[in-house]
C-alpha cells in the first residue's frame, strides 16, 4: 500500500509539491488592501520609521559588533533589500543555549545527523530497473504474509478447507489484475503522482478524500506493524530461541526505522532495491526447486497429518480466507504515486514498471500457494509458512538462511516505505487544513519530524498491543487499504467521465471494475472480520474523518479571524497607539496623566512577598511610563498588615491595593479583581507584570509556587489583558 | 505509628503551630533596613505616590462601580489602614471564570465541599474517655495483622515453629511496655506534642530529624497500604467471593479516604471513636469466649493438621517472626504527639490515657496470640487469622459479622489517621525548608491538599504494587516505624541529659532502654527481611533524607538571593527607573531618543506572519513609549521577500529585521539573535512581545504552533529579558 510512498532518494519533493515554504498562508489582494488600510491609520499618528530607527539602542544588523559569538550565529546576507536587510542564521544558532538543550542537540546530532539546508531538496530520476525494486518492496513483501493469512483461515475447516486455496487464490489473482490495470489508468491521468487522497478529493469531493486519507492513515500504521511482525517472524522461524523476545525485537526495529527516517538522509536507492531482488530471487528459488522436486514424482498432493477441522466449509469461511489473502496485494498502488521519479517518458516507463511488478506479484503469489498445496504446508507453530516451504525445498543450509534474510530485509524496507508515505500524506492533509499545521513543518534534516514521530508511536502501540503477531493484525489490515483503493478507483471513474478524452470509456470501465471489486473486499473484510478486529478500523476511519473536519473548520475560522479584512471594522487594538510612542523628552518631574482619556495602558503588578524579585518587577513596571498599581493578595489579615509594613519600609512609592483572601485562594481572586478593573475601563489595555523566579535545574521548579504560570493561564482567557513575566534568576 | 497524628476534630492547629499565615517568610531587621535603602534610591527619582495614584485610569477600590459582578467577588474591609485600604475576597471569587474551571469547581464543591475561611481553625479539648478511642485506633488496629504476620513466619517451621509463638510474644510485650514507658517521658518533656521528627531534630540535630522524618514518611504510606489491605482482608474473609476484587476495593477505599480528607471538615470525634470501642469489644468477645470454651476442656492445645515444615527453627526464623510481630505496636506514639488536645492537666491526662492504651494493646495482643495457640490457628487460605478465630469461637452468625465489621472499621480509621499525620509532618518539614513549600499551603477547605494528594498516590501505588496483600507489605513496615522510634527515644535521652531536672536519670534510663530495643528491632528487621522488601525502605529512607537536604540547600540559597541585604550591592534592576515613568505631556511629534543612554527599555516583536494577532502585538509594542524592533524569521529567501512585501503594504511603520533560517528552526535563532542584541547593551532591559493565539477549547492548542511558549522557555534562561504575551482570542 503506502500512499504517496515515493522512493527514499526522491520522496522529498515529488512533483515539486512538497516545499518548506508552504507553511505560511499567503495574503490575497483583499487582505493586502485591508493591510494597507490599517497601515494608513498609523500614518500621522506615530513618528516616521526613521525616528523609530534612530531610537533603537542597539544595532539590529550587528554590523559593528566585536562579539565573537555573533559570527557563529548569524551572517549578513548581501541579497536582502536595502530597506530591510537580512541576516542569515548559521547552523550553530539552531542549537539551544542551555546545558540540557545543548546535550539534547548533541544526542540528536549523533542519532539524527546535523541539520540540512532547505536547498538540499533535490530531484533524481530513476531508470526502470532501479525504480522497480525501489517502489515494489511494499507490494512484493506482502507475499510473505498474504498466503499464510489465507491458509490460517482455511485450515480451520481441515483438508476440505485447504482444498479451496487454489480457487480462492485465483479470485485474488483476478483482483490483482483488475486493480493493477486500474492503477495503470491512474498513472495516465496523474502524471505528477496521484495518491488516493488526492484522486478522491479532486474527483469525489473533500469528504471522500478524507475517507481515503483516513483509510491510508490506518493502513500506514498497520503496514509498519504487520511488516515488522512478519519480518521478525522470518527471523524467529530461523532462530526459534528468539521468539520469546518478539515484542522487544520488533519495537527495536521500529525505533531504528524511526531514527533512520528522522535522519532523512538521501539514501542510495540501490541499497533499498537490493532486498527486493534478493526476495524475488528467494521466492523464485523455493518455487522452482519445489515444483521441480514435486514434478519428479508427478505432482503428488501431500495431505498434512493431524488436521482437526473445527469449522465447516461455509461461504463465510471462504470470504474470510479471501479477504485475508487479499492483503497480499497491499502496496500495489505505490508506483502510481511516484510517476515523476521515472525518466521520461515518465508515464510509459511507470506503466511498464507497474506491469512488471504486478506480473512478479502474481507469479510469486501463485507460486507460493501452489507449493503449499503440493507440500501440504499448513500455518501454525513457531515457523512461518514461507520458512516451512524453504525447509521443505532447500533444506536447512545456507540457502534456507538466504531466504529468511531476504524475507526479513524486504519486509524492513516495506515498513520503511510507510515512514515515507505517512508523513507526506499528513503533509498534504495539513496543507489543505485537515491536519494540524505541525505536520507541514520540516525538521532540520528535511524530514517531516512530527509525522515520523506520530507513526512511530502509533505503530509501536499497535505492534506491542497485538504482541507482534502478524495473524492477529491481518483482520485490521484489509479494510483500510481497500477503502483507499475503492475511493481512488471510483474517483478515476468520475475523472474519465468528466474528461471524456479518447479511450475514456475503456479506462472508465477498467477503473469501475477495480472500484467494484475493491468495494466488495471492503464489505467482505469489514463484515466477516468485524469481531476479529476490523471493528477497530470501522470505528477509527470515520472518527479520523470527523476529527479532520473539525480541524478544518477551526483553521477556516481562525484564518477568517486573523486575516485583515476591509469589509470588517478593525478592532481598535491594531490601530496606532494614541500616545506618542518614542520620546526623548521629559525630565522625570512632569505631572501624571491628568486626562485619563489619553491613557491607553495600565500596569498591574501582583505580589505575594516583597523580595528582590518583586522589587525587580516593580522597577520594570515603573520604567514603562504607564500608570502602575501593585496588588497584594493575603491569606489573612495579619499577613496583609505585615506586607503593608514592608511596603511602607520600602517607601510606598507606588499605589498598592491589598486583597484579603480568607479562603487562601490567590490566583482566582486576582484574576477576578483584574477583570473587575478591566470592566471599569474596557478601552484600556491592562498589562499584568508577574515576577517569575527562574531556577537553574528543572527539578527545582516544584519548590517554587507556579503563581506566574497559573495567573497566566487564568488571565489569558480575558481579552485585552497582556501578561508579562519579569524573570528573576536564582544563582543555584 | 502516625507521627503528629492528632484526632480529626483537632488536627488543624495543635499547639497553635499550624497556621495558614506561616507560608510567607518574614523579613528580619537587616532585610528591612536594606528594603529602606532600596526605597530611598527611588525617592527623588520617581514622582510621588500621589502622582502615580492620580494617573490610575481605574478606581482600585471599585467604590463607584455599578458592576453587579463586583459585589459578588469583593467586599471592602473597613479595617484596612487608611493609606492602604483592603478588599476582602468573597467565596465566589475563588471560582474560576472559564466554563471548564466552573465545572471543575462544581465537582470539587460536591466532592470536597465549599471553601472554608482560615478563621474556621479552632481548638477543642477532649476528655480522656473521648481521647482514648480517637487516638488509639492506629495502635490497637495493629492487633489485626501483627500476630498473623508473626505466625506466617513461624508456620514455616511447622509445629515446632508455632510453639515459639508464646515466647516471642512475650518479648514483643516487653518491647511494648518499654516503648510505652518511653513515650510517657516524651509527654512529660513535650507538652505541646513531640513528634519523632521534632524530638530528633531538636535533640540530635537536623540530619537525625530528617532521618526520623523519612522513616515516618515511608511509615505513613505503609500504614495506609497495610491498614487498607488488612481491612479489605477482613471483608473478603467474610465474603470470599469479593477476594478477586481485592485491589479494586482497596483503591476505592483509599480514594474515599482521600476525598474525605480533602473535604477537611471537622468530623465529630465520636464518630471516629466508635470503631475503636467496637473493635476492643470484638477482640474481648472472641478472646473471652475462646478462653472459656478452651478452659472447659482444660486448655488443650490443638495442633493444626497438615503442617509441612519447610524451614528449620533457626535464630534467623525467630528474629524474622519477632520483627513481623513487632508491627503490632505501630501507632503507639500517637498520644505523645497530641498532648494539647487533652483537658488540663494535659500531661497527666495524656499519660494516663497512654497507660490505658498500652494496657489494652498488650491484653488484646496476648489474648489473640493465646487463642491461636490453643486453637492451633495458622495463617493461610483466603481467611485472616482473626476471622478464623472468630469462626472458631462465636460461629458464623451475627457475632462473627460484628467482629469482621469492627475490624474493618477500626483499620479504616487507622488508615485515616495517616491522612492527618502525613500532611502535617510534611507541613512541619516544609516550614523548616526541608520539603517543597507547596506542602505549607492549605487548600480552601483548611486541609493540606498537596500532602493528602501525595499520600494518596504513594499509598495507592504501594497497595496496588503489592496486590493488596498484607503479608507482603509487612517486611517493609517495621523498618520505618522503628527508625522513628529509635531516633525519638535517643533524642529523649539527650534531652534528659541536657536538662538534668528532677528524676532525669530515671527518665533517661527509660528512654535509653526504649532506644536500644527499637534500634535492635530496626537492625533485626532490616537484616532478616532485607531481600523480602526491607531493602526498599533501607534505600528509600536515606534517599528521602538526601532529597530533603538538597531542597533545604536550594531554599537557603534562594532566600539569600531574594532577600534585600544591605551588605550586598543591589542589582540595578531593582533601582528606580532612570526615566520619568508617568507623563501626561508629549504630543506624539517629539523626536526620538537622541541620547541612547537615557533608554532603559527596548522592545522586540518576533513575528512569523503579518496577521491581526501580529498587528495587535505591534500596536501594543508601539504604545509602550519605548524603542521597538520587529524581527521576522523566515524559513527561506522567498518567504522573507513575501513578508517584506506585506510589511511594505502595511507601511513599514516600525524598524524590521529579517532573519533567514535555512535550517527552518525558528525559536533557537531568535533566542540567539535577541541574546546578541542584549550583549550589545547589557544595561538595557529587552522586552520581547510575543503575539499569542488563544483558542477556545484545549484540544485546539495542538493546531497552532506553540511559538510563544517555546520562545518563553528559551528566553527565560537569559537574565535581563522580559517576556510579554499579547493574547489574540479566536472566536471558536
Amino acid at each position: 500500500m503506502s500512499e504517496p510512498a515515493a522512493p527514499r532518494g526522491q520522496n522529498r519533493a515529488p512533483g515539486g509539491s512538497v516545499s518548506a515554504t508552504q507553511q505560511l498562508p499567503a495574503l490575497d489582494d483583499r487582505a493586502l488592501a485591508a493591510l494597507r488600510d490599517v497601515g494608513r491609520e498609523w500614518e500621522g499618528s506615530v513618528p516616521d520609521r526613521a525616528v523609530w530607527e534612530r531610537a533603537l539602542p542597539v544595532d539590529p544588523q550587528l554590523t559593528f559588533t566585536t562579539d565573537e559569538r555573533v559570527g557563529r550565529f548569524l551572517q549578513i546576507r548581501t541579497s536582502g533589500a536595502e530597506d530591510a536587510p537580512e541576516l542569515e542564521v548559521t547552523r550553530a544558532a539552531t542549537t539551544p543555549e542551555s546545558r540540557l538543550g545543548r546535550a539534547g542537540a548533541l544526542v540528536r546530532a549523533v542519532l539524527i545527523g546535523p541539520p540540512l539546508r532547505s536547498t538540499a531538496i533535490a530531484q533524481e530520476r530513476m531508470r526502470k530497473l532501479v525504480a522497480l525494486p525501489v517502489l515494489s518492496p511494499d507490494a512484493l513483501s506482502s507475499v510473505a504474509y498474504g498466503p499464510e493469512a489465507m491458509l490460517t483461515i482455511l485450515v480451520l475447516a481441515g483438508t476440505a478447507g485447504l482444498g479451496l486455496s487454489l480457487p480462492i487464490s485465483a479470485a485474488i489473482v483476478v483482483l490483482m489484475l483488475s486493480i493493477g490495470l486500474g492503477y495503470r489508468q491512474v498513472i495516465r491521468a496523474y502524471p505528477h503522482g496521484g495518491g488516493s487522497y488526492v484522486v478522491a478529493k479532486e474527483n469525489l469531493g473533500p469528504i471522500w478524500g478524507l475517507l481515503a486519507g483516513a483509510g491510508l492513515i490506518v493502513d500506514y500504521i498497520l503496514t509498519v506493524a504487520v511488516s515488522v511482525a512478519s519480518g521478525v517472524a522470518a527471523v524467529t522461524s530461523a532462530i526459534p530461541s528468539l521468539s520469546s523476545a518478539t515484542v522487544a525485537i520488533g519495537l527495536a526495529v521500529i525505533a531504528v526505522l524511526a531514527v533512520g527516517n528522522l535522519r532523512g538522509v538521501r539514501d542510495s536507492a540501490a541499497a533499498f532495491g537490493a532486498p527486493t531482488y534478493m526476495f524475488v530471487l528467494a521466492i523464485a528459488l523455493i518455487v522452482i526447486v519445489g515444483l521441480v522436486k514435486s514434478g519428479e514424482h508427478g505432482f503428488p498432493v501431500m495431505h498434512p497429518a493431524n488436521l482437526h477441522a473445527t469449522e465447516a466449509v461455509t461461504v463465510l469461511l471462504v470470504l474470510r480466507a479471501f479477504s485475508s489473502g487479499a492483503t497480499a496485494m497491499t502496496g500495489i498502488e505505490v508506483i502510481s504515486n511516484a510517476v515523476p521519479v521515472f525518466r521520461p517518458p515518465e508515464g510509459d516507463n511507470a506503466r511498464r514498471t507497474l506491469t512488471v511488478m504486478v506480473a512478479l506479484l502474481i507469479s510469486m503469489f501463485v507460486g507460493v500457494v501452489l507449493l503449499t498445496h503440493f507440500y501440504g504446508t499448513v500455518p501454525g507453530g513457531s515457523e512461518t509458512v514461507l520458512s516451512k516451504l524453504a525447509h521443505a525445498t532447500v533444506g536447512s543450509g545456507v540457502l534456507y538462511g538466504y531466504v529468511q534474510v531476504a524475507t526479513a530485509l524486504v519486509l524492513l524496507v516495506a515498513a520503511n516505505s510507510a515512514f515515507n508515505g505517512f508523513p507526506r500524506l499528513l503533509f498534504f492533509m495539513a496543507c489543505d487544513g485537515y491536519a494540524p499545521r505541525a505536520f507541514v513543518r520540516m525538521g532540520d534534516r528535511l524530514a517531516f519530524t512530527n509525522g515520523v514521530a506520530v507513526l512511530t508511536i502509533a505503530a509501536a502501540i499497535v505492534y506491542a498491543g497485538f504482541g507482534g503477531n502478524t495473524i492477529s493484525l491481518i483482520p485490521l489490515f484489509a479494510v483500510g487499504v481497500f477503502v483507499a483503493f475503492t475511493l481512488s478507483q471510483t474517483g478515476m471513474v468520475v475523472h474519465w467521465f468528466r474528461r471524456r478524452d479518447k479511450r475514456w470509456r475503456e479506462a472508465a470501465l477498467t477503473n469501475l471494475v477495480g472500484a467494484v471489486l475493491s468495494a466488495l473486499v471492503v464489505l467482505i473484510a469489514a463484515f466477516t472480520k468485524f469481531l476479529e478486529g476490523a471493528w477497530v478500523v470501522v470505528v477509527l476511519v470515520p472518527l479520523i474523518v470527523y476529527v479532520c473536519l473539525r480541524i478544518h473548520r477551526h483553521y477556516a475560522l481562525a484564518r477568517q479571524a486573523l486575516i485583515p479584512d476591509p469589509g470588517r471594522p478593525h478592532h481598535r487594538s491594531i490601530r496606532a497607539p494614541r500616545r506618542s510612542p518614542v520620546r526623548a523628552d521629559g525630565d522625570g518631574r512632569s505631572e501624571a496623566a491628568d486626562a485619563p482619556d489619553e491613557v491607553t495602558n495600565f500596569v498591574i503588578v501582583p505580589l505575594a512577598v516583597l523580595d528582590l524579585a518583586a522589587l525587580h518587577a516593580l522597577a520594570y513596571a515603573a520604567s514603562l511610563s504607564q500608570p502602575v498599581l501593585a496588588v497584594h493578595v493575603s491569606p489573612s489579615e495579619e499577613e496583609a498588615e505585615r506586607f503593608n509594613g514592608y511596603w511602607s519600609a520600602w517607601g510606598s512609592h507606588l499605589p498598592l491595593e491589598v486583597l484579603v483572601s480568607p479562603y487562601r485562594a490567590t490566583v482566582a481572586p486576582l484574576a477576578n479583581y483584574i477583570e473587575a478593573l478591566h470592566r471599569q475601563r474596557p478601552d484600556v489595555t491592562i498589562t499584568v507584570i508577574v515576577p517569575e523566579i527562574i531556577v537553574r535545574k528543572p527539578w527545582q521548579r516544584i519548590l517554587h509556587n507556579r503563581m506566574s504560570a497559573r495567573l497566566r493561564s487564568a488571565l489569558l482567557a480575558y481579552p485585552g489583558i497582556v501578561i508579562t513575566s519579569v524573570p528573576f534568576h536564582l544563582p543555584a
